[in-house]
């Protein structure tokens, strides 16, 4: 076996921000311009309010900004907090090609607390970040299973980037980064049982966190497994047994995973992307009544019908895990964003009525990012439409513009109009940035206090 | 499936301090006192300095003590801390029963924090610390595999363990504590890998936050799966596929998993105890020179050669993992305190010497607590020595007096012999404290400035 963990940590430190390709930064840019407008979106949600009532009376020093809740908290619990914000929508990435992680959940937490802490330049933190993705995603790529997901993996392989992208921040040598990646082997963590509940963004955040806190204790000397990713019962084989670890260390820096990263249109998990959007599309071509539907046949890849099965989702948080409820929204209401998740939603008789009528059937032949609906109504007419390949996809992605329009409308109520345009043009001008510190401050935003 | 959870949590919600009989109860406070002494004599460890290097700087009010230290930190950064010191000598405790793990490891740092942040009753931390053990103990008893061994059991459990133990402390409802386990189950992380690094007393510091934190985020109603443990991916299928999670609440309350817990003599695991007892034994016995031994044969349980086999360990730490280093402590030093596991020791000619002469050999016939040594000499003579019941077993436990020397010789140098004996003798009263937070204060020390 090659010494996988040191290969990568090597890697990661000897990488200089020159050998980034134009279009790895800008794919890295757009990357942390999405996540950040979920970070804001998601910042006054019952979850962050109900962790920060839980936490905050233990934090430390105001050192880096709690996105968009007009405060201020420590470096660590900084980065669990802005990471349960971030994801707590499920409105953030995707990465379609191997996994269908969300790579910045678990990631950018940590280089955004840490950049702002050490003031660092915007095109290091932009650097770290890039880097850190390509750690979780080449991780995640070799323990990632379909057929048996038992692990949330979002958070199991985020916390090597997060570690990684904080590593490369606070200078760590090899030796060190070594340290850090196996720091968070022995942290890692995260059950898929967490799907539905408010552990699913928590432990996003959390993974920033403690791959934040690996690269601390590292740069501190504390040691761990020099090979903890693939020794016989290091990360790897326990995570996955019979996995190959090889391919984690195989063309590093010949491409960039954060090129295959996709930002999302929909609020809900990658995975029901193009159920909805062949919904949307029907609903607009075909322009039909939806109270007289009587039947909906869903086809899609088998992994949808494995994961989001849940029949009579009860609340906003459950209903984002229901081919059927998402597809009745796009039926109805032609979208899909974070308003269609409410609980009030739900809850709805017309969607209750047609999401009953929703039947989704696996079509093992299909991609992901694949699916046909065909509606049938009462009347015995019916339409279908077929998606190839569904917006938001690596062949098909959001324009620059349009993720614009997702930041804002996300941070619609929550910055003023002018903040949230200065935070775009932040992000666009990353790697001109002298001090990245100024970006988290521009989306602090104010907000009277709350209490759960 | 019953429900698991939901089951133990009501045990926990439920259990009256009445309700636990003496025997418990005395077995509770030997098994506190034993923890403590650990957390004086391991504050020192540069485990415990690099920790606190990292982590100082972003710690919150000075709400709990940090034990031997001089100084106080947040609740959560004591509860890490703390844990870290007492298990960073391996010479806590032990569970021969079922499973091998140090059962206070991950457990004892919660409700000692949370109890001294209330100022709980010395009566409710005991009984938070009992219930913190039993759901513990019997999760690693469902999920403890020794064919198989990937997980470090004390921090994959031993977060159900803190969680219940806060949950305790705090009041929670049942369906708070339910969720406490639930949010603990996706946090359940450590691999094995761990052993001989610093990465061991980590994870049980902080699995012990990570409980504590699951207690707190549950009482502002953070969510969770309702069925953690025995979901189909949920923890128990998850940690050790194919396992039956139902024994986790047959007979709750019939016995308490503390009274099968033992306090270890020797400054490693249990699991090489009764061949370092064989070994100082024959010595004793036989009273050979050691410089003349041209061979030692120890028969041993299988598990000692399957995770105790590091041929040339070059660090005190690594000593602790060497069958064949430990016997050579045995017949050279007649001891295996802490002292003997330094880094001096694990360099020393002549055990490095004697150590190379050792065998290990695996006897499917033996208990883990049987050992047997054969020391043959250069002239040809022999003495074998056979230990039915290593010392500290349940079979041969530790007096109580047995169990205040080895408080005292951790102590020693760290404590004043006054601090030492006050300490003792609130631990022994620790069911009548009104005020639990007189204990750690007493045991706070005092120290030098140290930098890392």
């Amino acid at each position: 076996m090659p010494e996988i963990t040191r290969t990568l940590a090597r890697f990661v430190v000897d990488s200089h921000f020159i050998d980034l390709p134009a279009h790895v930064r800008h794919a890295g840019t757009r990357a942390f311009l999405n996540w950040f407008g979920c970070a804001i979106g998601g910042s006054r949600h019952e979850t962050v309010e109900r962790a920060w009532a839980a936490r905050s009376g233990f934090a430390g020093e105001p050192q880096v900004t709690l996105i968009a809740r007009g405060g201020r908290t420590d470096l660590l619990t900084g980065a669990c907090m802005n990471g349960i914000a971030a994801h707590v929508f499920d409105f953030d990435d995707g990465q379609p090609r191997n996994t269908n992680i969300n790579p910045s959940a678990a990631v950018a937490p940590a280089p955004l607390a840490l950049g702002e802490h050490l003031k660092s330049r915007g095109a290091d933190v932009l650097h770290a970040f890039i880097l850190g993705l390509e750690v979780e995603c080449r991780i995640a790529n070799a323990v990632y299973a379909t057929d048996n997901a038992r692990w949330f993996t979002n958070s199991t392989t985020g916390v090597f980037g997060a570690a990684a992208a904080a590593g490369k921040l606070l200078g760590l040598d090899e030796r060190q980064m070594t340290w850090a990646l196996g720091i968070a082997a022995t942290q890692s963590s995260g059950l898929r049982i967490s799907f539905g509940n408010m552990c699913k963004s928590f432990n996003c955040g959390r993974a920033a966190e403690n791959g934040l806190l690996a690269a601390l204790l590292a740069q501190r000397g504390f040691t761990s497994s020099d090979r903890a990713i693939e020794a016989p019962r290091g990360f790897a084989q326990v995570f996955l047994p019979g996995s190959d670890p090889s391919p984690i260390v195989e063309r590093l820096g010949a491409e960039y995973e954060v090129t295959y990263a996709i930002c999302k249109p929909f609020a809900c998990g990658v995975v029901l992307h193009a159920a909805i959007d062949a919904c949307i599309r029907a609903r607009e071509t075909h322009g039909f009544d939806p109270r007289w539907i009587e039947k909906v046949v869903l086809r899609v890849h088998p992994i949808v019908t494995q994961i989001t099965a849940i029949r009579e989702p009860a609340t906003g948080l459950e209903s984002k895990f229901s081919v059927f409820h998402v597809g009745a929204l796009g039926l109805l209401d032609g979208a899909a964003g974070e308003a269609q998740f409410s609980d009030r939603r739900a809850a709805d008789a017309d969607v209750i009525a047609l999401r009953r009528k929703v039947e989704a059937v696996p079509e093992p032949a299909f991609r992901r990012d694949q699916a046909h609906v065909r509606v049938v109504m009462q009347d015995g007419s019916a339409f279908e439409t077929h998606v190839e390949h569904a917006i938001g996809t690596l062949q098909n992605p959001l324009t620059d513009a349009a993720l614009e329009a997702k930041f804002r409308s996300l941070a619609a109520g929550i910055l003023e109009e002018r903040e949230s345009d200065a935070a775009i043009d932040l992000c666009w001008h990353l790697e001109a940035l002298d001090d990245f510190s100024h970006l988290p401050r521009t989306a602090a935003g104010r907000m009277e206090e709350t209490h759960v």
